[in-house]
């Protein structure tokens, strides 16, 4: 039992569920610094002349942060069980340890175990120490629901790259066809002149390879216009998705309003009861403002529903 | 009789319409995969040196894929009376022929009999094989959402596009007028100006030609600025169409748990339906689970409705 | 009164006033190919090997079309006095002849009548005559959709392209400033710097220009990420206009459906004013079909409103 | 109190609070022609010729500028007491002094007595007072909405440069693992490979820099077509902005509506707050137009709300 107490406790300070922990923020600010830190110092690693002059000092901070983080996984995977998540499935440890964030999190201090015990590839295993950038994500509500849109909206973008190489396969298949005899070494075959056509449709347009003949220029320039089009279409499955996400959010919050003006006033608890939902949603407090107004308004005139004259009283239900 | 009931077998088999038919799956996921092979070999062989060295296993995949849709193609037309779309139609197999997948279909198959019976131009008819890449495209439900947007949107896009067409002649005259003197090869009409004009109305922006002028420059540049607008407009248009389908596919499933809860539960009929509306819209569960809580708020309030404090019983229909 | 009622024929005629009139439809399709025949002319004509072989047809088709559209333009001035908008003005027709679209029908004439009495530039006027591409823009619904788009959201538009001007000319100066000395050329001053501004802006990228130094490279990824979001703002306002006016040819049609079915029934006669709005808004058939829908039910919900069970009969008004 | 009076009249003169006063619109342009004359005079000044001829007539213009920026500083100073935002405040004139336009007025003036009293590098103060330019935003209502939809956004806005960081970063390590050996000048490192994928992760796509190597190609292929799902971010969170504000913009005016038309009709005072809300809010007239007409609707239909048959009467409040 005392181990149990000990566990839920650390699990707090960890998973920030109690945010009047001034300890836990402490600890989440630490771990964000010692992770920009560690993607600055790979960074700054990869250049020649600073690997070779400072090679020591990056090491020092390698191997301070894989010892903070080897902890960090340790008492992550220990506390796991208090999620509600994974309390009640079999083998809940090693659930865990295939979730997304615990991947990232062993991806994070595996590469130095490697080079510790194996001689492999620096720079690779270097680079993939970069994906502790990863780890960053759960520290901002706005990206949480950015990444919650991508999530949701993850079969419609499917869909859109798909479209995108049907669209790659035909137009580098088409300038392959016109250009091959002009530029044998840039459109001498369908992948050659995919690279042309993916700069094309994407709208990036290097311009290290462009068609040459006349027939070439009037398809490259319908696939430019149909390009447009492309870059639409993620843009709008995106948009489309936010607008929702935000549509839901204010109609959680109105409910909530509507609620609490049941009784036509809103006292101290409910009050307080809306501004931790506001806190989750992260909607600013002008657009509650604005809702707040609406829904007094959306009161007032429910209190102004029809009278029976016959009767004389207000035909609402309170 | 007898061949009825097996054409309408193997209609359904081919047409996916009882998705519980393992088979029907089965024999989908065999076509998907024999089309991606197909494409990823046109692709292939268009390289000079995979072409020569293994030319004949190219050959032999080409020979059994050909057979393949040739059995499909026949199927296809020989099952399409049991499609209600067909049933009632003066000669139904001819307007089964001209709509657009029956078309892509033959098309797919026909260049290889060219090849066998007529000596014409491998290359082109290879890249004609590519078009097979389209019959994927009836596998998918968000794509099918994604082209029923643009259908419904073509007008839009027409006009939009016409605008763009504006702009290029305009662009390529403005800017053949101030730089044909300079570059006389690449301005030197109004065709050839409409190269650079095209790339920057699109903001692919190539690079390969641009003013050198300083009025052609000053120029260049409102044509980038009035770029982004056009860039934008098929954004735009995409955008709103896209969030009015998802609009009207939130309706639907509101009026179907409005209808439900009628009689204020949903019992497992009304939940079958739910659930088998919600499979055809492609709506996430997440997005049914809020709308089936703002459902039952809204069934909540209208049983809060006015009492006629005469009667004292809720004025409520049922 | 005979003339009036020839004018008014006439103006029928041109304006597209009756649909059901095949020629006014007749004359409105020649003169659109007359236009689009006009506008490839212009541009082949540019082309000097083009010109020199053929000129003399060129200038037939110039002869042919300024004499139709010298009688076009006569005879919209002559009738425009029938257009409600111009009828009840203190002199109408000088009114007419500075609106846009006959400013834009005078100077696709009048070039060539300078040619004829005065020796001017060629080019210039040639291209002059371009301009003729926009009297096509009256003959197409969802382009005066898009087109009123644009006109309502110009404020925000303006303020758009005002805060890419302020950035254009930040970025530039802060280019100037860290590349001046490494590319004196380039970015020698900051006119010269803001080449490589706007392109970068706009996302449009040529790429003949770009910072060299490590300052400037980093200088320039700021002013990269910021080019997106600038990309964003004129997409954003007309989604957000377009959107707009789709919602209220939306509830336009809602209202008309909303009073035909205050009868619970569409007779004919409604149905017609249906079909006309449906038209005039340019609403597809799918969409209104939708609306039907949703408002039918509308209208059965209402019939079910509370009854008074001491009076039994439906508190509805009729 | 003589000059408290003075004090407000040249509060109100300077803040546009009654916008009758021809002197304070007159004033107002005036500023804003000075701040353009002085925008465009600095970015002469940059051109070598220019500021070798004409050095002493820009510096005319400066020394005038500055004169009458510090007379504006100094008023704004002195009356920013009567704005009711400063008033109460404990020395309002600091707090006023760290307000944002008041620092770019600061920085406005400041390098000119830099350069009077100090030697300090010219071109860098020169650029400076390029700041002035954002003295000019104040001017324009559609402007002040696009800066409030950016405020208000700000956190979707920096969350989705976070992801852009995040994937610039991944992009650079890529592009530095497969391309180092192929290019050691350009993807040497990750800084440098950074170049490259800031420039295609933007979709600005130089082509200064452009991977080589096959595995090179493809793994860039891939990082265009996330790049327009990027681009795509800012525009989605800037549309829903928009949107949004648009909503409220609109549901505000409703209100007043719907509050004005409670007695059936809108009198002659009602219609002039109407319209001063249109003005304040820098609504159209046309979308104005509409919403009357909505809001007719609506009360109409109010009108018709159930008798009670037993009485006969309306059933309604008034």
């Amino acid at each position: 039992m005392s181990t149990d107490t000990l566990r839920y406790k650390v699990y707090t300070l960890l998973e920030k569920d109690e945010s009047g922990s001034g300890l836990g923020r402490k600890i989440d600010l630490f771990l964000m610094l010692l992770i920009t830190v560690n993607v600055i110092s790979v960074i700054l690693e990869s250049v020649a002349y600073i690997h070779t002059n400072y090679g020591l000092q990056f090491w020092l901070i390698e191997f301070f942060s894989v010892a903070v983080f080897s902890i960090e996984y340790a008492l992550r995977l220990w506390t796991c069980v208090e999620n509600p998540k994974y309390k009640n499935r079999r083998f809940p440890r090693l659930v865990y340890m295939i979730s997304p964030m615990a991947v990232i999190d062993l991806l994070a201090i595996l590469p130095v175990y490697f080079i510790m015990f194996f001689n492999v590839d620096l720079r690779f295993l270097r680079v993939l120490r970069l994906l502790r950038i990863l780890k960053l994500t759960r520290y901002s509500t706005a990206m949480v629901m950015l990444l919650d849109v991508f999530k949701e909206e993850t079969n419609a973008l499917l869909a859109a790259i798909f479209i995108l190489l049907v669209l790659l396969v035909l137009a580098a298949s088409g300038a392959y066809l016109v250009e091959h005899n002009a530029q044998p070494d840039k459109f001498g075959s369908i992948p050659s002149a995919m690279w042309w056509a993916v700069a094309t449709l994407t709208t990036v347009g290097y311009g290290d390879v462009t068609p040459i003949t006349i027939i070439g220029k009037v398809f490259g320039a319908c696939i430019t216009v149909i390009g447009i089009g492309m870059a639409a279409l993620p843009a709008g499955i995106l948009t489309s998705g936010l607008a929702d996400h935000l549509r839901r959010r204010r109609e959680a919050l109105m409910s909530q309003f509507r609620l609490a003006l049941e009784d036509g006033q809103i006292d101290e608890d409910e009050e307080e009861e809306i501004e931790a939902l506001r806190k989750e949603l992260g909607i600013s407090h002008r657009a509650v403002k604005h809702i707040r107004e609406v829904m007094h308004q959306e009161a007032k005139s429910r209190a102004k529903l029809p009278h029976c004259p016959h009767c004389g009283e207000r035909l609402h239900h309170h």
